[in-house]
Order: structure tokens, then sequence, then C-alpha cells
């Protein structure tokens, strides 16, 4: 089980860091710049819960098969972009199934290092999207996941049924699969369907502490 | 005492994380958008300053407390703008408030983790200016707290006189609230009489590491 | 030996917050601005290479010559642009310095803390690069060093030197100096005759998850 696992971190690593690679291709990138994003893109979250419930060195510092998972999807989507490309609905398939492991994963490590159950399915959730805005911040993005369809919301749902399997004493094993196979679903209808979540309506925004700062909003950005 | 200190941690956090939502709400960002944005600019700045002197798992990751209030100002402002709109003057003043708190009991948390006076002081303005300048880059901004009016000095000079107080072995309550209550006035007079730091002048400007990296300065961001 | 290090990573310091600072100047940022970008582009690499191998707290952080000589390099640039606009070569020159020293440094901390090689190899690297990381994000730029010449590269041979002549069991001092002095020349070379690392072609660009993004590219940003 501990190997069968690891494969699984290790895939939506792998799957991560595609995307990761992908973007930073676009905005025109170095092969360098191409690979840092795919490994922040495909082990950010991961090194943040790590750091935040003091489970250091984080495990993509300390095992090097994180770092080899991402340089090869750096390398694939550079070299043979036309792969990717052609993939590109496996590619969001994966990412999905990714970001149910990592969500799940994400919080049963946190349940372990003795976090409480509102906080773990956070750090879960923060497992999944970390490494999305990261990528994004590096390429000087609002983060897709700030505004995007319901893709944070799948990763909490998995995350929620880990802690409540866990507060219920359930089985670890039925509980993981069970919230990674809802987190992906949710994930995929979510595509297929176009569901997200609402937008605040426009006229009534409030302006704060904005008197200093310039609102070079949506139409610039 | 320790349960008003929460209070007002509380209160700070709560402030900082109205600042938060109402930046998110102003960049179209969804729900979810929003309530990250509440918990990073109420919880940042105190989460950095946890992981940078080892008092891990932070506060704010290890209590619901701080997320629940942060999930709150999220909430509000998201369904009741107009509410944050009626209340701009006290959320400037709570802000005023936040900084206050947030700058003495940073400082006085590094103290007792052992930094030396000076660093102390710096994490304490940290845990200050943290939430907005994560705030800012989440949304692309560069952070306000970088080119706007005295913010960052009212929270050091309430930071500075901690560390005095904490050197000449005074009244640790009355050190807190002496150095609350000078970094809470400087701000308000910040606001009331304009004060800025000096800005570096338009035409010596150095252009060292500038040939690779286009300048879009000013004019378009 | 301990004295000559400690004055070697302290100019390597200077040298890379005069970067932050002139790049703060660029930005039109306050006098504070200014500052926090020479702290965070002489730091921001060691600071989170400790927190990874879970050196707490940083040495940046626990010992206050780094802030001295950050705030030195911060304030030099502001009131007296005009030497660093002199010494634009000069600058250029230290920052490879700063470059080679905080690489081999870095692995070797990487090392001493138990890492495995590939990884303290990277966190060397990491070392080297994260300050100016850093510096661009907070300027809402996407970081120089993943799009432009030889320079992580140069960093990463460096760490490697040290990697391996550690895993041969070679003298530590002709070790260090021998990547420091590679990392260095490579700097040079790279900028003497511009070289780069690749580019991924137009065309072929791929487009996965990029349907809801905005692409604010190049033309733009």
């Amino acid at each position: 089980m501990g190997t069968l696992l690891l494969v699984l971190d290790l895939t939506g690593t792998f799957v991560f860091a595609l995307s990761g690679a992908t973007a930073g291709m676009k905005r025109r990138l170095d092969l360098f710049g191409v690979l840092v994003l795919s490994f922040a893109a495909g082990n950010a979250g991961g090194i943040v819960r790590d750091l935040l419930i003091d489970a250091t060195p984080p495990a993509a510092i300390s095992n090097w098969y994180y770092l080899a998972a991402s340089l090869l999807a750096g390398l694939v989507t550079f070299w043979r972009p036309s792969i990717i490309d052609r993939l590109r609905n496996p590619v969001l398939l994966f990412d999905a199934a990714g970001l149910g492991l990592f969500a799940v994963a994400g919080t049963q490590k946190a349940l372990v290092f003795g976090l409480n159950p509102a906080m773990a399915a956070v750090l879960g959730m923060l497992t999944g999207i970390g490494g999305g805005m990261s990528r994004d911040v590096l390429l000087t993005e609002v983060p897709t996941v700030l505004r995007s369809d319901i893709y944070a919301m799948a990763a909490l749902a998995g995350a929620a049924v880990v802690v409540i399997g866990s507060a219920l004493r359930l089985p670890a094993t039925a509980v993981t699969i069970t919230g990674a196979v809802l987190c992906f679903g949710l994930r995929l209808m979510a595509i297929r369907w176009g569901w997200h979540l609402p937008i605040a309506s426009g006229p009534e925004q409030p302006a704060m502490p904005a008197s200093k700062r310039k609102d070079d909003g949506e139409t610039k950005h």
C-alpha cells in the first residue's frame, strides 16, 4: 500500500507539473523557467503544507523522486509539446485525479501531525490547489483557482470526507478512496456542466482602502 | 488577560480579513477567492512570523478561531458589501488598531522565542504588514505598503517600544499598551495629514540589471 | 575561516540587496519599499532554504548582520543612486561573485542538514536565485531568472561541484572554492557572450488549461 500511495502521489505531481510546464511555455520562459514552473506547480502545495504542520524537511525536498517526476514532465512538455496538446483531455482527467489524491493525502498527513479537523481539511485543500497558485503567482497572474469554476470546493469536499470518516473512526482506506473519488467526480462534473461559484455583482462593489491603490482591475490585466 | 489578548488578536484578524475580502471583490474573484483573500490578509503576517521563529504549527493553523474570524469577514463582505461601505471610516480605524495589536503582539512573541531585539522588532512589523502584502501579491499588485504613506513605520515604532521596554525590563502590560497606542496614533495621524515617506527623485534613477527586463513601471500598472 | 565566510556571505547579501534596491527605485517605491526590496533580494533565498531544511530560525533572522548589510545597501542606493550607476559594471561582477558564494554555501549547508545530493544542489541553486525571484514577484514581474540568460545554470554548476566533491570526500575548502569560481566564471562568460537557454518555438505552443485564463502574455506585460 505504501508503494501504491507513492505511485499515486508521484502521478499527481507529474500531472500538476505538466500544467506548470504548459503555462511556462505559453509565457515564453526558457528551459530553466519551464522546469521551475513544473516543480512549483507539482510540489508547492505539499511543501507549504509540510512547512505549516512542521513536517520538515518537506517530502518533496527530502526525496528526489518528486524532483525527477517534475523534471520529466517539464522536459516532455518542452521538447514534445505536441504530445501534451494531443493529450489535452487526458491531462484534464489526470489533473482532476491529482487534485483528489492530493486533497485526501494532504488531509490525512495533517491529521497525523495533530491538526484539528477543520484546519486539516483546509490544509488538504491547500495541498491540492497550492501548486497551481504558486504557478500563477510566478507568472504574475491572479491564481485561476480564485476566480474559476468549482476546483477548490471539490478538493475541500474530498478533504471533508477524510476528516469526517476519521472522526467516526471508519476504515482509513475506504474513507480515503471515497474522498478522492468524490473530489474527482465533482471536478469532472464541474468541467462538464460549467459549474461555478457566485461572483459579487457589479455596482454594489465596496471601495474601502482603495483611495491609495490604482484599480487596474479586469480591463487592463 | 489571555482571553482579552485573544479577543484583540481575533479582532485584528477580522479587520484585516475585511480588507482582503474587499480587495478580492473589487477584482471580481468568486466566493472562494474572496474567502482565500480574507484568510491571507488576516493571517499571512502571523503565519510567516511563526514559520520564521519556528513556532510551528502557526497559531492561525493550529487554532480554528482565526479561520472562523476570517471566513466571517469574507462572508459579510461578500453578501453585505453595503455594510462595509457604510463602515468605511470605522474600518480604517479598526485597521489602524489591528496594525498596532499585531505589531506589539508579534514583537513579544519573537522576543519570547529568543530573537534578538532588532529582528524581533522587524518581525513585529512583518506581523502587521504581511497580511496586506500577501493580499496584494495574490492580486498581482505591488504591495501598497511599499509605496504608500506611513504604515509600516507606525508598526515599527510600536514594535520598537516593546523591544526597548523589554530591554529596560519595564512592566510588559504597560509597554505593550504604549506600543500599540503609539502605532495606532501614528497611523491615524498619517491618514489625517497625509504623511508619507520620501520617494526617489525621477531623473537620477539608476538602471543596473534592467537590460533584460522590460520596464512596464507606473504608466501601465 | 568562519570570519572569512561570514564576510563573503555578507558581501553577497549586500550586492544582491543593491539589485533589490535598484529595482525598487525604478518602480518608484518609497524609502520603506526600497528597504524591503533590499532585504528580500539579499536574503529570501537563504531564508527559504533554511525553512526547507529546518534550520530555523533562519540565519538572516537570528543574526542582525544580514539586516544591517541589506539596509546599508538600500540606503546607499536611495540617497546616492549615482554611485550605483557609476559602479554598474562592478555591481554585475559582485552579483556574479555573490551568486557563486551563495550557491556553494547553500549547498554545503543543505548537505550538513542531511539532504540527499540532488536536492542539496537544488537548494544551493535556490539560495543563489531565490532573492532575485522574490524581488521580482514583489514587483509583479515574472522572475528574470526564468527567462533570461545563463544564471541559474551557473549556480547549479557550482552547486554540483560541491555535491560531487563531497561524495568523493575531497577537501571541503578546495571544493568550495572550485564551485564558487566555476559559477562565477560561467556567469561572467554568459554575460560576455550572451549565452542563453533554448526557448520553446512559437507555433507549437500547447494550450491546455488556458480556456479560463486570459493570456496577457508578452505583449502587455
